[in-house]
C-alpha cells in the first residue's frame, strides 16, 4: 500500500461525504443535494449537510457545498451508535496529531516554495472518520503537489484486512470468513509534482492500522522520481532517509531501502518508478510507541530530505526535449499507480474517494511508442538505475 | 477483451522477437543483440537475427534491427518440431488474410486524412506466430494512430483461455488444470487518437480464437470516444454498425450495443469511456463462415463510420480550453484501459509486447484534482451521455 493506502478504506462500500469551502462552489453544480444528515458540532462547522449515494453514476453523489469554516479538531467522530467499540486509544490519537502536524507542516514548506496556497477539502465518511485533502495545482514551482491526511475506521471483511498489509499477512484476530472486523486506520499520504523537469516527484505515505482485539501495524515510505539523475539529489535523500533510520535501528535503512526497490517496480517495464527511498509495512515487533516514534520522525524526515533538492533545481534552465523526457516519465508514474499501487487500484475498485486516490497522478503525461533515448544520454542513463537499483550512500 | 486482447497472447510466458526496419535504427542502441534464431527463408526476410530473454529489466531484450525487406505473406509460420498441431484451417488463413486487408485499407484511409506514413513495426514470437504494428505519430491529423495485427499460436493454461473470453467461458476442451491448451489467436486492434478536440477517437478490435478440439470463437467491436459531442457523429456512427449488424442478425445491434456500454465502464468514475458502438465475444452461435462474414464486415464498417466524421472535424477551429478539456478526457481513457480494458491489463502482466499494447494510450492526457464543467456546457451535455447511455437512432 502506498500513496492512497488509507483512502481504499475510506468508503470500503460506503459512501463518502465532502464538504467544500465556499471557493469551489462557483465552478461546480451540485446543487440538488438533500439534507440528509448533521453533525456540525462535532466537526466544529457551523451548518453544513450533504447526501450520499454508492451510485458512482450521479456525479455531486459525495458532494456538499456547504461552508466549511474550520477544520475538525479530530477526524474521529461519534456516527450513531455502537461505532465507539474501541475508538480512542492514545496511540490513535497521537497518530492523528502526529500526521495532521505533519500535513500542516509539509504544506507550509511546499506554499513557501512556490508562492501558491493549498485548497483543502476536509470530507467525512459515513462509517466513521474522514480526511482532509490538500491540492496545490499549477502553481509556479509545482505541476501538482497533494497532501492528503484520512482517519477512517468501521468494519471490513477480512479479506479485505488482509489486502490492507504489505504481504497478505494474517491481521484479523481470528475472525470467521464472513465476519466483519472492525478496524481503524489513520495516514498521510502525498505526491508532489514539480514542473521543472530537473526537480524530481516525491512520493510519501506514513500510516497506522488497528484492528479489533489489539492487532495494529505500522506502515509507510518516501521515495523520489526523478526525470534526470543528479546523484547529489539521491545521496543527500538516501542518506536524510538513512540517518533517521538509524536513529531507530540500524537495519531498518538496507531493508525498507531494498524493499523500496522492489515494490516500485513497474513490472512491465523492468524499471522501478523512481530512484527509490524506504518502504515497510506489516510493522509490529517492538512496542508501538518506538514505532510511532519511527514512523514520526520519517514524516519530518520529509522536507529536510526534499526542499533542498527543489531549491537547487526549480529553476535550472531545460530544454523542451527535456520537458518531453519528464512527460514520458510521468507517463511511467501513471503506469505504476494504476495497474500496480495497491492502493491506488484497490480504492478504485472498492469506491474510495476517487479524487483523493487519483491525487497521485501528475497533471500532464506523455506516451510515444517505441520510445528509446539516445545512448550515453542523461535520459539513457537515468533509465540505466531505475533498470538496476544502486546504492546511493 | 479488447484493443490489446490479441496482443496479450503475444509472449505468455515466452520472449518476443521483434524486427525492426532500418529507419528506427538510428535513435536506438540495441547493438548487443546475439545472433540466436533464423527463419529468414519462411518470413521473406534477407538476413536477420536477434535475441530474446523473459527478462524484462534488459531494455533492448526483444528487439532485433536487422532490416526487414518484405512483410512476410503469413504470420503463422513453423517454428520448430511439435509446432503445427492444428494450425493452417481454412478459417485461420480466411481471417488472417481479412485482418491484414483490414489493416492496409484502415492504414490506406488515415494516411489519406493525414498526409503521414504509418510506421510499421514486423515482430514474431518464440513459440508461435507474430504481428504487424503500424504507428502514426504526432501527424498533421492525429497525436496517434496505432493499428495492430497479430497471429500467435501456442499452448496455454487453462485460466488464461478462461481469461480470453469475456465471460470467462470455459472453453479449455477438457483439459486438465495443469495441461497447456494448444491455441490459435488471430485480431486487428487499433486506437485512433486526432488532434483536434472536435474529432472523436476510434477504438476497434476484431478477433478469432481457436484451441484444439474443435473449439472457436469469435470476439470484436468499434466504439467511438468523442470529447465534444456532436449528436449527428453519433448517430451517423451507430447507424453504421446498426446496417452492419443487420445484413447479419437484426438482433446484433441492441444486443452488442447494450454490451459495448456496459464493458467500457469507468466504474470509478460512473462514465463510460466514450459514446459507444458495438462489443462482442465468445459468439460461436452459428456456423463460424456466418461469423466471419459478420467480422470481416465490422472490420471494413470502419472507414465509412469514422472517416467522414474526421472529415469534417479535424479543421474545426477550437479554443485553448476545450484543448485542455479533451487532455481530460483522454486521461480517463488511460484509467479506463490501465484499470480495466481486459487486454491491456492481463498482457501487461503476463508479458505481451509492450509497446503494442500501450500502442492505444494517447499521446498526452491530464489529470486535474476534482475537476467539474461547468453546468449546462459541452463538456456536461458529454458527461451526461457518458454516465447515462442513449439511443443514437
Amino acid at each position: 500500500m502506498t500513496e492512497s493506502s488509507l483512502l481504499l478504506f475510506v468508503t470500503m462500500g460506503n459512501p463518502c461525504y465532502l464538504l467544500k469551502k465556499p471557493s469551489y462552489c462557483g465552478k461546480t453544480r451540485h446543487c440538488s443535494c438533500i439534507p440528509r444528515y448533521s453533525r456540525s458540532k462535532a466537526l466544529g462547522i457551523s451548518n453544513w449537510s450533504c447526501v450520499a449515494t454508492n451510485e458512482r453514476s450521479q456525479e455531486y453523489s459525495f458532494v456538499n457545498h456547504q461552508p466549511l469554516e474550520n477544520t475538525p479538531e479530530s477526524l474521529v467522530v461519534e456516527v450513531g451508535e455502537g461505532k465507539k467499540w474501541f475508538l480512542g486509544t492514545s496511540m490513535q490519537q497521537s497518530f492523528e496529531k502526529m500526521i495532521r502536524k505533519a500535513q500542516d507542516d509539509i504544506c507550509d514548506a511546499i506554499e513557501k516554495l512556490d508562492g501558491t496556497p493549498f485548497k483543502q477539502d476536509v470530507w467525512t465518511r459515513q462509517e466513521g472518520g474522514g480526511g482532509i485533502s490538500r491540492v496545490l495545482q499549477d502553481g509556479i514551482v509545482f505541476e501538482k503537489a497533494g497532501v492528503n491526511v484520512s482517519v477512517v475506521y468501521g468494519h471490513m471483511p477480512p479479506e479485505a484486512v488482509k489486502a490492507a498489509s504489505a504481504r497478505g499477512v494474517t491481521r484479523d484476530g481470528g475472525y470467521g470468513p464472513n465476519e466483519k472486523v472492525p478496524f481503524f486506520a489513520a495516514g498521510i499520504s502525498s505526491v508532489i509534482h514539480p514542473k521543472n523537469p530537473m526537480a524530481p516527484t516525491v512520493h510519501f505515505n506514513y500510516r497506522y492500522f488497528e484492528t479489533e482485539r489489539g492487532l495494529w501495524w505500522f506502515g509507510g515510505g518516501t521515495d523520489l522520481t526523478p526525470s534526470f539523475l543528479f546523484e547529489d539529489d539521491c545521496s543527500h535523500f538516501h542518506k536524510c532517509l538513512k540517518e533517521t533510520c538509524d536513529r531507530h535501528d540500524s537495519e531498518f535503512y538496507p531493508k525498507f531501502k531494498k524493499w523500496c526497490d522492489e515494490y516500485f517496480l513497474i513490472k512491465h517495464r523492468g524499471e522501478r518508478r523512481g530512484i527509490g527511498g524506504i518502504f515497510f509495512d506489516d510493522l509490529n515487533d517492538r512496542p508501538a510507541e518506538q514505532l510511532f516514534e519511527f514512523s514520526k520522525d520519517c514524516a519530518n524526515t520529509v522536507i529536510p530530505a526534499y526542499v533542498p533538492i527543489i531549491e537547487r533545481r526549480k529553476d535550472m534552465p531545460y530544454t523542451e526535449q527535456e520537458k518531453n523526457w519528464q512527460q514520458l516519465r510521468r507517463g511511467r508514474y501513471v503506469e505504476f499507480n494504476l495497474v500496480y499501487d495497491r492502493g491506488t487500484v484497490f480504492g478504485l475498485k472498492t469506491g474510495g474517494r476517487i479524487e483523493s486516490i487519483l491525487m497521485s497522478l501528475p497533471l500532464t503525461a506523455r506516451w510515444e511508442y517505441d520510445h528509446h533515448p539516445e545512448e550515453n544520454s542523461r535520459e539513457a542513463q537515468l533509465l540505466t538505475v531505475l533498470r538496476e537499483p544502486k546504492e546511493w550512500i
